[in-house]
């Protein structure tokens, strides 16, 4: 870690904080420069919060050299993981895709987009029983009623079934219904949900918050695997920038990063990382080129009775086509498409 | 509300959509142009959201004229609301000025810090037990032994409690400790908390999420009141923004735009505003001169040994002077402080 | 155009917009709502712009209907515009690739890049002799020296050259020597320049602006057109963004929308949308993907000695792999590389 | 200057490149950590740029630790500098009020105004001749005619005026006639104007660009300085963020920071800085309470007939009252109205 102290720090300031890096056991530097002091600390850095460095008044900026997060890096863990979810692998030579309406709302509409995203090739299914919505007036998603339907469709079409958890409280009651949880941008960190889903076995698809770095990301799902739960599936889902004519900024340059620093799986969701139907299949070959391992899309058997959503949904119809759009891309990336 | 049709939209899709626009009771309005047709609905456009709009293939756009929040909003609720944290109004002719150590740390800290804050005349008390944290490495706050020293510390000083809520579970517990609840920035759309705090009767400090639009926030706090409890102050704390100088974006644009249009009080956070000591006081003097109702500002007896957010508390020198500067800046705005 | 008057709006107000409106040759309409006037105005709103609603103090918002541009837009223009460098078509069958040094230093350094580029199956040259540069310490290029390097080189090569221009004053001096010039995105909004550019007939490449929402990109290169110079390209160069671990964000959903949008032929940068060596392959294979017309990439024979964006400019020998890595996903696109 | 090198670095690397540091006369410095080396540079690290470190294929990252600026910093010049424009003096005890049309139209609008705002106490007027627009369709100022009346306007007045300066060319004919430049947002970076800038004596007033951030802004203004010319006034005008609400995010943490750390005078727009008049007078209160050094107002004597940026501006009983209402909040920060 490198500490550059303020102009007008003293010599007594720089000793008493490199008396203290020496007590926690690193090796300390006095970098004495023309305009500013500049102190280094040598070896596992992490141990370096207990000295609180940036609120010692003498202190300018500090500079950590090392990623903070280790579990879901590639330093100590080069090679790719693949989490399975159900009996599907995600991570590997098979191109992942999740499809399915954003919301739960009928058996019928369940069933039937269920069979529309089968029949092209997906082998997960989306559908949310919780629904995050900005506004209290807004369809809230059926609850616990969501779920049954949600199991009775998977139980019928074997497609494991992906949902999002608002509330830890519902870990009991969803484990045996979900292939994987699905944590949602505005959770991304809530931190008492990740950290009981880190006591989880299931698989859990962490979705970027719409103004997290990458580094905050990551430190998400290093809550996660820290709790105890490997099976971590990154997704890039768009984050908020100035830009308003697509719902949100996609941001495959995170993917390309994340892929080189972290051995974790991350998925591409095109629906909300555009917002815009005709724009979810250029994004999706994008995703594919780029090197994810899948996507997560919205499908829906009919986008014009959707009770969210609907503007960014698929019709069924242009899922096949997607499909068919895809696969030159994904063969291209090295994968296959199930 | 205002619907423009995409190019190509056929006739027969505007008379599918004006028919369901009549069913549900609100007055269709048809205007050909020349390169679009737009339709209107006249009436209480949100029961609009039946017809999900949006998700309509001939639909290019939907414009809302109506504001999505009615409970929180001026227009059916003209005058100021106040709201009191114990016997202290927040909201009224009184400036409110809430001041405490980021984390619990010690009895003997938060003691310190509480006395410290009270001779210069703050009257409310901020202190964290929960502490969410980028990091799962950094420290996480003493959770329940945390509010046991706030407690202890709120009784013999006599200064109501204001602490960070993260778990819907822990209002049991929290619930006869807490002045006021805070929600922080990480949470503000963690829609199943905000339900909860709707339940409870305790003031809720509801906190601007670091990307969150104004129209979101407003959302937000209208969750809690739709909920049944009437008894929430916003919460300017910074948004996230490119600039990398400071911590955040202390977005006082938005303190006057709200004040226009919500009769909820509303603080400033100008620690986490700026994230930097020395920009605390001028920020607070900014916060009063454009009409916030109080500020809420990180104090620590000793900020070298603070475990979270040294870098932006303040010394207990620091803060005697920060009361003493914006006195005047208070009294111009018509205000007073206790 | 859509007008929504204030609340406290007055009947007499609505009648002296609608009046207005009316004067201008277009249908005005009066919607009486429960809470709102909204008032409406059928027919080119474009002329609107004479009314200034927007200060009209009665007025809360104004929203157009139409877009704002329309040379570049394929409502008039529905075929997909080729723009000729010298020999090279850009916008058509064949995926461009534009690649060079960042700036130029010297005709030996110049000649080995271009070479390097050549050898590869770039068929044009970058290399900037003005160089826009954040501090006035930076080196500034070498200016109208460098100008004569770039036409050896390309004379001697063949390769036509897209060079950057900061100051109309230069068209006269580059007319000359220039295959296309290039607008920087720090100058996308430097009207005197475009205007200039507009009445040129050299083709230009039009950088995205960091901060230009799409829109605003569009209305730039509308400035072009407008002019009277059709030969213009557009250029996704990376947006500014909260995220700081890639130098820009790039945006890739402007891609697919602008292509959906407009006739104009768009490349991608993905030397300056990331910054990082190591992801601009990645990135070009997703440019190839989501159907850009071209990359134009920072190649220099020694990114060690480079004098400005070392950092992400590639080897020659990786220039050569992300050309093998690009053609499977250039292809799958419909395109072939020359 | 702080050098990471990558994981797999190479003893060599760090030879080559310490070898390169001590060649430039400064003190190299080797830091062998556990997971990575680190490597200093100590003296003025200006002259590092030679080195390009960053293009180094073994570099991960390059820290510096010296702001890129000097001549604009307080380090060297600690106290504040006061520019004059005409006999009105900016950054000194007496806060300073520009106010004037966003454009000129006519003679007698800008005496109208000019009039207007003089009885008020402004002492400086603006007016552009010159508008930047997004839209070429837009109206672009009457040019040579509209300065031709500013001269006419501010002869009778006696109030300098400031005004926009888009192209280099302009400042022949300009130089008599304005009382201070001033430099748009979307020219920040236009280095061809900020050095033609430097060559003359006149004040400029430096906006700050959309997605500048303060290092840029500042290092802008060292142009204007490096080039001879010290009568630099900056001026915070809004920054772009994902908010929508406000036509942009007005930085006032920036202007307490850059009062901390450069000795210029600063001024505040609170019209572009919030796009909304009735946020005008508000935000101008707080302008004055951070510590700004004057105010840039838009006033129009009939907003409802402005050609531009008629919903930002103040009618001249508004700019009566905002001048009534910031006084006491002026003399609180200790300074006077004229």
């Amino acid at each position: 870690m490198i500490i550059v102290l303020k102009p007008k720090a003293s010599e007594a300031d720089a000793k008493e904080i490199l008396a203290g890096i020496e007590r926690l056991g690193l090796t300390p530097l006095h970098m004495p420069g023309v305009e500013r002091v500049v102190l280094g600390a040598l070896g596992d850095e992490r141990v370096l919060r207990e000295l609180n460095l940036s609120g010692h008044p003498a202190v300018e900026s500090v500079k950590p050299i090392l990623t903070p997060y280790k579990l879901v890096g590639r330093e100590l863990h080069p090679h790719d993981t693949v989490v399975n979810i159900g009996e599907v692998p995600v991570g590997g030579r098979e191109f992942a895709v999740v499809a399915g309406p954003c919301a739960v709302e009928t058996t019928d509409q369940l069933m039937a987009c269920a069979e529309a995203v089968k029949a092209q090739g997906a082998r997960l299914m989306r559908g949310g029983a919780f629904k995050p919505r900005s506004s209290p007036y807004s369809f809230q998603g059926h609850g616990h009623e969501g779920l049954r339907m949600l199991k009775e469709v998977s139980g019928k079409t074997g497609l494991p079934i992906v949902t999002e958890i608002m509330d830890a409280n519902d870990i009991d009651r969803m484990e045996e219904i979900v292939g994987a949880y699905q944590v949602g941008a505005r959770n991304m960190q809530n931190f008492s949900l990740l950290k009981a889903l880190g006591r989880s076995r299931k698989p859990v698809i962490l979705k970027r918050g719409l103004a997290a770095t990458i580094e905050e990301f990551l430190l998400a799902a290093e809550y996660i695997l820290a709790g105890g739960n490997d099976n971590v599936i990154l997704c890039e889902r768009g984050i908020r920038t100035f830009e308003t004519a697509t719902r949100n900024t996609l941001d495959l340059n995170a993917v390309a990063y994340i892929k080189q620093r972290s051995h974790l799986p991350i998925l591409v969701d095109p629906s909300h990382g555009t917002g815009i139907r005709e724009l979810v299949t250029p994004l999706a070959r994008a995703a594919a080129a780029v090197g994810a391992d899948g996507i997560i899309v919205e499908v829906h058997h009919d986008p014009k009775l959707a009770l969210s959503d609907g503007h960014q949904s698929l019709y069924p119809q242009e899922f096949k086509q997607l499909m068919a759009d895809i696969k030159p891309f994904v063969e291209a990336a090295g994968r296959v498409l199930a």
